[in-house]
């Protein structure tokens, strides 16, 4: 046994955004998934977008460095509630899928709908049961928070889920 | 006359894309506006969304480097065909964005609609009477190719445009 097979699987979920950014960090271990560490990055509020993405971009690449994921699962969405907003959800989703791409892990897209089935086991889950499940899965005694880091771990979850369903298979978006 | 004031403006234009990127450099001499430099950095199209924001990003950093710029002007585009292609438009926005407030130049952005009235004069112009147009007002012997670059040029001079028009106002976004 070399030291890297020794080490369990570590997946990196990202729930993107341009003023709060969900992280969570999960070990796939033989009894089941483990919870490591979820954390909401914040971006100053008052700040002007360029300048938000920045710090984000930089907190989200030391949260990637210092956790040395396996695999790196980011929410994919499709729809906003208007064109503006859908252009700065995807200003969000740029820089964390810049992020994911440099640090050279393979990236993992997961649309809502089938984090919610993977996870509650129906796609009309609620913020609130969501984080019960996250916890429930995890075995913590309490939901995470924000719901931002629950959602993360919601993430990374469901590609845990899937990877347990399809070894092998998937989609990796960067081999 | 200390060494600063001695070099004359310089101002990048940002055409963002995931899979095109225009840049363009003019200078602002006391005779006009004047051609530096402008490219199209190409993402490989084969290549999965997080691989090719990272291509762009680090191209469009070694630009932003390479010119100095004194301002960025980056387009600001607020419609999309669809949602989908919405949240792709800002994808590649936030990445340029992210590399433009990285360099610490102040970023400005212009809508395209505001772009065609600066350099044609009218908001409906096409993008081949507006590569004519941005010849002629950078004194080239031809329209600059392919279009991503002449866009890029022209955002540059919009910026330029409303910085002459108003001195000491603009929208200065990160400063």
């Amino acid at each position: 046994m070399d030291v890297e097979s020794s080490r369990p699987l570590r997946v990196l979920g990202i729930d993107p955004g341009t003023l709060v950014v969900g992280v969570g960090v999960i070990e796939l271990a033989p009894r089941g998934p483990q919870f490591v560490a979820c954390h909401a990055i914040r971006a100053p509020r008052d700040a002007a977008v360029p300048v938000r993405l920045l710090r984000i971009h930089d907190a989200l690449a030391a949260w990637i460095q210092r956790y040395e994921p396996s695999a790196i699962a980011v929410e994919r969405v499709f729809v906003g509630k208007s064109t503006p907003s859908a252009i700065r959800i995807g200003e969000g989703r740029g820089v964390a899928l810049l992020c994911a791409a440099r640090s050279g892990s393979p990236v993992f897209e997961y649309p809502p709908a089938e984090v919610k089935r993977a996870i509650a086991g129906f796609g009309a889950a609620d913020k609130s049961q969501m984080a019960a499940w996250v916890a429930r899965l995890l075995g913590l005694k309490e939901a995470p928070k924000p719901h931002d880091a629950a959602d993360a771990l919601a993430i990374a979850l469901t590609h845990a889920h899937r990877m347990h369903r399809n070894r092998g298979l998937g989609g990796n978006l960067t081999a």
